[in-house]
């Protein structure tokens, strides 16, 4: 087996639990967040820096990699570690939640989906089996089962085909996958808000025994207070001795209500991409760079932070850096956001090992400016 | 006296010679090239990195720091050097070349030079005492007198009338300069590619008794030949206990070649802007990294290069991230390209100490694909 999991404590007031992940590249501690690196580059930052914010694990898209520059070129380049100069574990997605975002660029059957790319408008083709195919040439320590991911509002006969589909197209890519010994598949919950189709796909997934599950159909634009019941009636259907994954979240909340919820891993954009926009995450709420007043603010973006930016900059630099469209600008946000983000999930780690989670929860909440 | 230069050694061979410049903020060995951060920022890089790669002193636009974000609010934040993290030697243009070049936005005039922001359209005015009050407030260790620099080609009478009328504006420079204890202010010789005016230009500035000099005027368009004739009877012109600074000069073959002329020190855009267009200076010339037969090369830019960029990446990576449109693509070819001018900087000192200059540029120059 490619990946086992260790439970080491379940948290005494919530959910929470304390774990590792042991993986063919090295042993992750979780709760633990994955920053992005959709093209094979967490965007603007080198692996050495991923690693001195102490990121465990990256996450890549399977879509973006097969488009550009292709999985046969990553194959021939001794896979996606060697790829890109990063050694520590690495999980791909399925690419089936990016084809699905098309829209009117794709055609979904049972054989699997019809695309034509975003990048030059080419026709393609990902079944299960190719989307197996793909993550076997990338190597990725983690890959994930090709699922139909319902969009949000669906009703209830829209979820049950394609939760039942994404059943079928798991036992597809179970059968498909062929390196066992060093990636592990991990299967989809689909049942979008319902209780009883959540019910039903997670015994039916679980039941295909795979070596770690991810709860999918979430944060696709439902109500934060839905994506909570849901993971709420969720995880408990998920077994405890495998890593339970929920897919595409980031913002701080929502890391918190899911590990009190019983999540192990997240992923999510937002920290790079508000970055980019010059939007800060800090222990007081988000600040936005751009804003006038900032513009002789010679104090750090986050008084309470010690990350690199923040010992060095003032926001009065960073606003000019960012009005100035300086490649800087991306680089020093995006390294605040995630620093920011993998700390939270330290203290979290802290937090349920000192069984005061929910203690942490309130100071968080109300410096961020959050209601509980 | 901010700035003092010591001349080490002259060679036997050449006009290169072998120096130290002290500045309030350290000593800087020449020859020596200067990595421009036009913005507050050398583009891409950080100031860690700068110093990995053993940048010694950068060069920043007096210009655009007075357009953006304003050289009070950099006065404000404790200078140049606080504001951008840099606390090793900075020099500063004077903002002259910059607005010559805004062409059709700009109106001389002997009070100085009316122009139009580039950025948002609105009418300015930098006289030379405004240049020098510009750069009193930024702090930079090295000033620039307001010069005319003649476009090429250009009449005698015109580069007559920009000569004489850059002296004018430099007395009143020097008269301007309020930091002569921690800014040293340097003069520009102008006179286009005529020797008589390229005399009397020198005369004119070095009886000012300045603590460095440039030469301006050069690398307006003009073939690399004229440019090495005009320094060939200009430096010795200069005198020999101040530094020699060529404008604008950053390619290879120039900067051996202005060395060999007796020239101290350069500045450039083009190793980080070519860099961000995907093209890498390398020992055996130029590599441009979006053609197709990159697609699969698994070797490193540079095989004789050991930055950070040619130790970690393939070819393959590096098209693919430039391809990609990824920031990291900027990143890694910036930091190569500044790292391969610097390290020939640090090749041409070390064949300045051991008498072999000449032989140096044969072997440099036919690797690189140049012709002698």
């Amino acid at each position: 087996m490619a990946i086992k999991y260790e439970l080491i404590k379940e948290c005494k007031q919530t959910g929470a639990r304390l774990g590792k992940i042991h993986t063919p590249h090295g042993t992750i501690e979780t709760p633990i967040f994955m920053p992005v690196g959709t093209q094979a580059t967490v965007k603007s930052m080198t692996p050495e820096e991923l690693k001195e914010i102490e990121s465990q694990i990256i996450l890549s898209n399977t879509y973006h990699l097969y488009l550009r520059p292709g999985h046969d070129l990553v194959e021939k380049a001794g896979g996606l570690h060697k790829f890109m100069n990063w050694d520590r574990p690495i999980l791909t997605d399925s690419g089936g939640f990016q084809v699905f975002s098309l829209g009117d660029l794709r055609k979904i059957s049972e054989e699997g989906v019809e695309f034509r790319s975003h990048i030059d408008g080419s026709k393609h083709f990902i079944s299960p089996e190719k989307a197996i195919e793909i993550q076997n040439s990338l190597g990725s320590d983690i890959i994930m089962a090709f699922d139909e991911c319902a969009p949000y509002p669906a009703d209830r006969e829209y979820v049950k085909n394609s939760l039942e589909r994404t059943t079928r197209w798991a036992k597809r890519c179970k059968k498909a996958h062929k390196n066992t010994d060093t990636q592990g598949l991990f299967g989809i919950i689909q049942g979008g808000i319902y209780k009883d189709m959540r019910e039903q796909s997670a015994k039916e997934i679980t039941e295909l025994d795979f070596p770690g599950y991810a709860v999918g159909g979430l944060s696709v634009g439902e109500p934060k207070p839905l994506m909570y019941e849901v993971l709420e009636y969720t995880t408990p259907l998920m077994p405890k001795n495998k890593p339970r994954y929920l897919m595409g979240v980031g913002s701080p909340d929502c890391l918190i209500e899911g590990v009190i919820r019983g999540i192990d891993m997240f992923d999510c954009v937002l920290p790079t991409r508000i970055a980019r926009n010059g939007t800060a995450m800090t222990s007081q709420g988000r600040v936005t760079i751009k804003q006038a007043r900032f513009y002789d603010d010679f104090t750090p973006l986050d008084p309470e932070c010690d990350c690199y930016t923040c010992r060095n900059y003032t926001k009065a630099y960073l606003r000019h850096l960012f009005k100035a469209n300086e490649i800087l600008s991306a680089r020093l946000f995006s390294y605040h956001n995630l620093y920011f983000l993998l700390k939270l999930m330290k203290n979290i780690r802290e937090a349920i090992k000192n069984d005061n989670l929910l203690d942490y929860r309130k100071e968080f909440f109300e410096k961020y400016g959050y209601e509980l």
